[in-house]
């Protein structure tokens, strides 16, 4: 799969809600994940500790609604939006929250994904 | 200016529809402009260039409404996303776009914008 089709099938997946089966097909072994923040979350490496990642964000977080706009694609990377209204479990502060994923794409997965907010 | 302060007054003044004077304060002297197409527009290298690829691009189309959501940050970069609703003078054709740019910083100006659609 080139990287429009990888990124029409993950956009596809997301706006069906299933985020975590998308990563689950296309994250590479070797896929590295950043975050906008500093701490542990800032940079992840390997699928999985990225799976572990993704786990315990849904397991720390209850979604209320979830939309995802895009693909918008550039050469081997493409950009997803997304929009999510959520609860932390932790404190239950419900928040409303944007970002945009930028993902790069080899050899039909994604190696690298960094996220804006 | 650090990242969030340029992308916070990029984003402002693109919400103001002054694209290009946003561009004319921010841009760096080297900055390069990626669009995602073949051709002479695909690389534009040096603030003359990218200038008079955005006056062409005003030159040739009617704006009949534009909206920008962001910023979107993340270490030296930033995203925006753009949704217009224009007319190429060329043939007549009217078209709703969204797009996403992605801007990288540098001593707080803009050395790279990268188009996503």
């Amino acid at each position: 799969m080139d990287t429009k089709e990888v990124a029409q099938a993950v956009a596809a997946m997301c706006k069906e809600g299933k985020h975590e089966e998308a990563g689950k097909q296309f994250w590479a072994d070797n896929v590295v994940s950043f975050e906008a923040m500093e701490g542990p979350m800032a940079r992840v490496e390997g699928r999985e500790g990225v799976e572990a990642k993704s786990a315990w964000w849904y397991a720390n977080h209850e979604v209320h609604s979830a939309t995802t706009e895009g693909p918008y694609v550039h050469g081997d990377q493409f950009a997803l939006q997304f929009a999510m209204d959520v609860t932390m479990k932790e404190n239950g502060k419900r928040m409303q929250m944007t970002e945009i994923g930028l993902y790069t794409v080899k050899d039909g997965k994604i190696v690298e994904e960094r996220f804006f907010y």
